[in-house]
């Protein structure tokens, strides 16, 4: 096996891929948006989330049935993913060598979870001891197979970044039993929460062994026939190339769609890529938070009917946010398309990072549009998914920036980095970026060094001519952008939402610049979002904008609305919460009027009565950094000047 | 005891009750809304809810008991509970010897329970046998206490109605072993569903029997103290006195608040006077739909936050109209104030009837404002607390006409019938009301025969001077009803919400006329009931309507706005659901414009593009007949012309 394959999705040689992903350790983050968020991951989160595996049992669970000790499991059935999830992020996040203290830890974690496997590769602390004889009894409940999804996609984290088989072959041995327990003549089971597909089909990539494969699409086509009972909850009620809109627990669908398109990526099955197109376009036009959050119910976790979408009571799991990413970057993978980019962006700013607070020590399961002030992050939960969900997803992002192509290397998102891309010609390439997206428009793209192959034979200087493919965000208009190579404007017609390709003989030195300019957009939401009728909310650039009472102080940010046509001054409000960029607009403060008082309900009135207005200015921030000083309302869609 | 006293709920020797309640069996509804109403009830609905009863194992659970069989107990833990609403429903219904068919189901279903008895006086269906030394082990989850509380009340009603003792002796007997087991002391403990608190209220009623009464206030008072976990989901999260306002799962919150009100009109307590004063007040004027339904959210069957009432996805139970019944009758028992008689009449109108069908065959259990066609009223539930609970509801209806003073009588609700009242000087009143209403403004009463006390030495054709208290209802307007007496007119300022006290010699002969005008009114939100900003709702007297699609059947009902300025045609639907008012006014189809394709969320664009409009008569149905012909679409809320 090669250790130069760190990448976090190996798509290297799955014939229907796209794409092709860049190994993590070849991208290095530079002083930027990011590297900020993956500092504090690493030095913050991944640390004091062990702290909290320790000090809420779920290491102990595994030490409990490794020593045979007296005492009970503690917490959710479910809690080894938690300890999977850390160690996942803790492998993507540390790479190779860059910490020893996390690396001992990361080996003392391996040590028990290997300690815990049985002879025949069965590994799961809830189902050890008094529990083993109930094993693979509940697959609807008891999440056995998420459980051991998580794990072998730490395993495999951990491998491509140490290139150590010591968890893999855990696995291995445990995908083996897998294999002996569901396969041709096994069990007719698939799991109550989807997530091992994944995990299985990754593991043939790693492996090259078709079994995983196989167990992986026969886990995705046994459900929808009532083996789960049928529930909608469980993604049970219809077989997946039936579904016409996503339905149920929303990130158990999610992961499902990010499996089932795993298994498209390597077989290539139209049909199946069909039905994910259209569950992913009826996703995002009729049931998605203007945040790219999803699931909107808190019953069930689930995803509402098209345009349920209340704000206060809104559900938007980080988990889900988090599976939507997964799924669009494998979307992208397989199509090329920049539509799945600008979700996974506009995703992980304003869906997935609100589930953080700044200091990296905080998050919020539930993320509501609007609210009060009484939601808060929290330290740890009980069910715990989401943390060190967050966690691995920030590890993991460095491989989302780039990728590539027979034609060249495809820049996804911006921001400071510098990467190494071995081309297909042999050439290696490395390129630098220099921006401080998002809170400005301007990207820099340097080529440090195109090397000729090793055995070339040709004049070094002259580079074969390859592509770069630039993404256009859609948050963009056609042809807003400026680019320039070398200094001179690159003239050609520009479309948001698409990759533009510049074909050159890229030499060393050339510096690509391009300049999306950042205007402040007020969105409306579509007319059957009955509850944003009347309403606006802001964006710049790729974040979504809300207020928030720490800085609008002595107004009820429901009576707020805002003059969609006015100057919008854009600023650093660095003396609230360090670098970003802050809104400041005019608004007027509409005070409910006295006739409202004691009333919920009254005839109506043609003759407006003019309600007592005050003009006030309004200040704004990014979605994703809200709750994170003096607890107060926020709200993200907010009323106009009528 | 007194088989004179069929009282739904018996305040005539509460020291604190404003009003007194009117034996059941003296009124006679005649032809007529409630009447048809109550015939389908009586005739269909209660022998369909017995068959079910027998199909579903809910009765074969008591015959496991009484002869010890070999088989599972059915279905869910509080199953016996339908079977008591069921037999409080007949008791009701049936009166005496109305109907000797249904007097023999009666009776066999309470020998049934009878023989459940064990000799402690426990009875419960399953906790017996294998789950004996189950019982009282979890009072949060298992209903135990719910389902003696609804023993008790069907006991009384049956006691009352028949004048028999025999169910009556098996809930004094259970009543008598709660007290041993729950007493001074006894276990610590209080229900997770609270009912009971109502329930032994009227047992100290019916039996002057003070442990009871002091049982209730004990269960009442260990709320909030964390017995159950300090769950908001069982109102446990604060002691009652300290609530703010209603959370929590709404048909526990309106029982409890119901049971704490005869807590109230037995003891005086002032302070928990006002708590229920401002929780009632609370839950009006923020957490109620136009309809009356409370209770949002699905999550948990529970009131939400101040102002969230989706309107699709609402829960609104009909259960929790049904307990908004019956507190908001306790609250008007406790003070006379004609604003919960409003509340009681709208609910029954709007919350409860709509969770029946016409044919008295199927129901709702979830009740939501907008619908795409999907639900449907269904034959029974797994869990049934719906179905029985409408029944009882129906059949204790008459019950809530009429109550009496020193002074006088009240009339609360407006249907044809006769009543014998037995006024405190002695006198017999016999009164015949006679009314279209609701479809009609126009109410008849009159004095049919006023007989002096049978010792009274007196000319016997001078009766006594006494009120009657006409309740102007909530919905008019001040001073818009017009009243005669004796086919002169009545000349006093009428306001709305109040009972109108006309004080004179009432003899027989007399005719007292009210009209109240019927004007159509469109109804909008508080500005914070964001779903319904630029919407409507339209109610004629006391009746909320709605589109349907059967009326409308070539429109899209979201795309549907109407004029609120347009002349209302209001005329009988006989052809479409018999005697029904139905509403037809001009109204627009504004479709959707083709820049919505694919898109939920847009750059505002200031200049309104004009959408395609076309004009059309729309139809509206009362929203209680909704759901009663071809499957399709339901709105309440319309948007009103822009």
């Amino acid at each position: 096996m090669d250790p130069d394959s760190a990448v976090i999705i190996d798509t290297r040689r799955s014939c229907w891929a796209t794409l092709r992903t860049v190994p993590i350790k070849n991208i290095q983050l530079e002083h930027g948006f990011w590297k900020s968020r993956l500092d504090v991951n690493l030095e913050v989160t991944i640390p004091t989330q062990y702290a909290l595996l320790e000090s809420t049992g779920r290491l102990d669970n595994f030490r409990r049935v490794v020593h045979q000790l007296a005492k009970p499991f503690q917490g959710y059935v479910f809690n080894d993913s938690d300890v999977y999830k850390w160690l996942e992020a803790a492998s993507w996040a540390a790479k190779i060598d860059a910490c020893s203290e996390l690396r001992d830890k990361v080996d003392q974690v391996i040590a028990l979870v290997s300690a815990v496997q049985t002879g025949d590769g069965y590994l799961n602390t809830y189902f050890s001891m008094e529990r083993e004889g109930e094993r693979w009894t509940n697959l609807q409940e008891k999440h056995e197979l998420y459980c051991a999804g998580h794990l072998i996609q730490a395993a495999i984290a951990h491998h491509r970044t140490t290139g150590e088989d010591s968890l893999l072959m855990v696995a291995i041995k445990l995908a083996d039993h897998l294999y002996a327990t569901f396969g041709p003549s096994g069990r007719e089971g698939t799991c109550g929460h989807p997530e091992v597909e994944m995990a299985l089909v990754e593991l043939f990539r790693t492996t090259r062994d078709a079994r995983y494969f196989e167990r992986a699409r026969l886990f995705i086509e046994r459900r929808g026939h009532g083996i789960l009972g049928g529930k909608t909850y469980l993604i049970d009620h219809v077989p997946f190339d039936k579904l016409m809109y996503l339905a149920g627990h929303a990130v158990r669908a999610l992961y499902l769609c990010a499996g089932v398109t795993d298994i498209v990526l390597e077989s290539g099955d139209q049909q199946l890529r069909l039905v994910l197109e259209r569950l992913w376009s009826t996703m995002v036009h009729q049931q998605m938070y203007i945040t790219g959050g999803l699931g909107a119910r808190h019953d069930g976790e689930a995803f509402g009917e098209p345009y349920e979408l209340p704000n206060a009571r809104a559900y938007a799991e980080t988990c889900a946010a988090i599976a939507s990413v997964m799924w669009s970057w494998r979307m992208l993978l397989l199509t090329g398309d920049a539509s799945y980019a600008d979700l996974l962006e506009w995703t992980l700013f304003n869906a997935v990072l609100p589930g953080i607070s700044l200091d990296g020590r905080s998050y919020f399961y539930v993320n509501p549009l609007q609210d009060s002030g009484f939601s808060r992050r929290q330290a740890w939960f009980d069910c715990a998914c989401c943390p060190p969900n967050v966690s691995r997803t920030l590890a993991m992002l460095p491989g989302y920036i780039y990728s590539l192509t027979d034609s060249g290397v495809w820049i996804h998102l911006f921001t400071s980095s510098n990467v190494i891309l071995n081309l297909v010609n042999g050439e290696r390439l490395v390129l630098r970026q220099v921006t401080s997206y998002p809170w400005e428009g301007k990207v820099i793209v340097e080529i440090i060094d195109v090397s000729p192959p090793q055995n070339a034979v040709i004049d070094s200087s002259m580079s074969e001519p390859f592509s770069i493919f630039l993404r256009i965000p859609g948050w963009l208009r056609d042809d807003q952008a400026e680019i320039r190579i070398n200094d001179q404007p690159y003239r050609h017609q520009i479309h948001s939402s698409t990759y533009l390709e510049i074909h050159r003989s890229w030499q060393k030195g050339d510096r690509l610049e391009i300049i999306f300019p950042m205007p402040v957009v007020f969105n409306v939401s579509h007319p059957m979002l009955m509850e944003n009728a009347g309403r606006i909310a802001i964006s710049r650039g790729p974040l979504v904008y809300c207020l928030e009472s720490a800085d609008n102080p002595r107004v009820y940010l429901p009576d707020v609305s805002v003059d969609p046509t006015s100057k919008v001054d854009s600023s650093y409000f660095p003396e609230l919460l360090g670098e970003v960029v802050g809104l400041r607009l005019q608004g007027r403060v509409n005070m409910t009027e006295d006739r409202w008082m004691d009333h919920l309900y009254q005839p109506f009135s043609s003759s407006r009565t003019h309600s007592k207005l005050s003009g006030i200015e309004v200040a704004c921030i990014p979605y994703f950094t809200w709750a994170n000083r003096t607890p107060g309302a926020m709200q993200v869609w907010l009323k106009v000047f009528e």
